[in-house]
């Protein structure tokens, strides 16, 4: 994989709403590409929409540069091994799964890591499928990469795709980070989600509460309507972190309570003040990033320094290779450490 | 008050968000309407934008036929007092406090139940101020009335007012059952916000979480930014049921965390189906409800009646009275209780 983006040959491998979406966007910035889903009626719609989507997955993925594979979390790394199987090890392979410790393990012990490069681009919908599937759905969303020192090159590829064909923010980070960082930025809120509408639908003043449903509990429970199962997944591949960062939720939610209790007007305030600092719009200057490394330098260096863009809470902006060398474009937040 | 609603002489006490958006509507209705606020930058404001705002409260509210009572929460018993004492019986006084049942038993402790009906209604934003008031704030949106069975004449001018002026939808409660209710459906989630946005504030990898903010997060931690004082005055002046709904709402969430812990897929799913019913549009077809009552029946049969209509989910859609009857209609959820 590398060269002139608009020739790159692609193939996405799972086309429920994330990898659907991935599919209509490489296919609108007219890059060859393939789809395939294991549900025949998918792949009928697919073609009835005027893609290309094999039967056979084999098929789809011959000779491609790159491969997306999308679909239900728990099948993402069976996928991998078959999709690897399958392809040469010229293919750079991504997913999109919501959690990455566990398939990038999986990917360490098969020996993938050299072309596998876990990503996760956060963007979604309650709804689900093919049907649901946005061209534009990463516009400005960040998407996660996790490179491993021997998948840089494949990174750089995907940086460049995520960057320039997506629109979207490369955010490269550890599979670790990741996952204790989307705990509390998207599982635990999925949590909270599913208690308040649980509870709610328990109440014995259920249809009262529905009627009376202010702004804040639309809110609250908006995702508790996502397919069940998918929310599910995401729990369970997740378990670890999930209840480490719940255990910090629950902590400042036994706080206000307590407060609430002791009707503590003062503290009560003071710890709203401080929470509501975590929605305050972020400097728009936050200062630009450039680095080069020579492509036959220490890759430990690149992989710490594009790890530490996305774990600062920065993102790349772009990346290009020539000469010899790779240069990195990004932002990361005015307060961080450089 | 009564008779042509065009010719009420009205007045807003406290033109913050709410009242200043009542105040607005009653000026675009065409309605005899004066401002107060106890804030003289506020009254300024009032009159560049071609609005009535005399310095004096009891200039305000003099021959007026209906008063609202707006501004923090804790002040509002002692403005209802104020008022009460500059104005005459014939007078109709509400308010738009967040909880109804402490104001009602100040009111009851003070022999103002005949002319005073606790009201709340159900909008808002994070904003704050009659800056950030709009004329259109309720349309649509649900308005509590608190009838007592010797104010039932101002409700049902109250219901008039709210319905036809303000095109929201009168739901009648005892007060003690809208605290139960806003607790679940306002108080706890503001708490879940708050609780959310708090740890993401104190958390080692915070700005990568807000950098990962998934729309689940962003809509879980929304009205954080309320302002931290209207929501601690909120919280603190409905305690009890404050702490008896988060008690559901927490045991639902260990029910939540409890099938992670147990790697429990079928229960997670099965949680989530339960939960996300809560969300579910209801039927269009709510079955309309019409009732009439003697003016000089029994006051307890009427009271009944109306406030079975809002706390079985349902809303009053018109009252008139004319030759001695009053004549209620409404729509009530199709299952609830006839």
């Amino acid at each position: 994989m590398g060269g002139d983006v608009g020739r790159l040959r692609a193939a996405v491998v799972g086309t429920g709403l994330i990898g659907g979406s991935i599919l209509l966007r490489l296919h609108e910035a007219g890059l060859r590409v393939v789809g395939w889903d294991p549900d025949p009626a998918t792949r009928a719609a697919g073609r009835r929409r005027g893609l290309t989507f094999p039967d056979d997955l084999a098929d789809a993925v011959r000779d491609r540069d790159v491969v997306f594979l999308g679909g239900p979390l728990p099948s993402l790394p069976q996928t991998l091994l078959t999709v690897a199987g399958l392809t040469d090890d010229r293919c750079v392979v991504t997913d999109v799964g919501s959690t990455k410790a566990a398939v990038a393990e999986f990917a360490g012990a098969h020996g993938l890591t050299g072309r596998f490069v876990p990503g996760h681009p956060m963007a979604g919908a309650e709804r689900a499928g093919l049907t649901a599937a946005l061209a534009g759905l990463f516009v400005d969303a960040a998407w996660v990469l996790c490179p491993s020192v021997d998948g840089l090159g494949p990174f750089r590829s995907l940086v460049g795709l995520v960057v320039d064909v997506f629109h979207a923010h490369a955010v490269p980070m550890s599979p670790g980070v990741h996952d204790s960082v989307v705990a509390l930025s998207s599982h635990v809120p999925h949590l909270l989600a599913g208690s308040l509408a649980g509870a709610a639908a328990d109440s014995a003043v259920r249809d009262a509460v529905v009627r009376l449903a202010a702004g804040s509990f639309r809110d609250g429970t908006r995702v508790a309507t996502t397919p069940a199962r998918r929310t599910a997944d995401m729990l369970l591949a997740n378990r670890a972190q999930v209840l480490r960062q719940l255990a910090e939720v629950r902590a400042a939610l036994d706080g206000l309570a307590e407060a609430v209790r002791a009707d503590d007007l003062p503290t009560l305030v003071d710890r709203y003040e401080r929470a509501a600092a975590v929605r305050r719009p972020r400097p728009e200057s936050a200062p630009p990033v450039r680095r080069e490394f020579a492509l036959d330098g220490d890759p430990a260096d690149e992989l710490a320094f594009v790890r530490s863009i996305g774990e600062s809470g920065g993102h790349l902006t772009g990346c290009t290779v020539a000469g010899g060398r790779v240069t990195y474009t990004g932002v990361r937040p005015a307060d961080a450490p450089a």
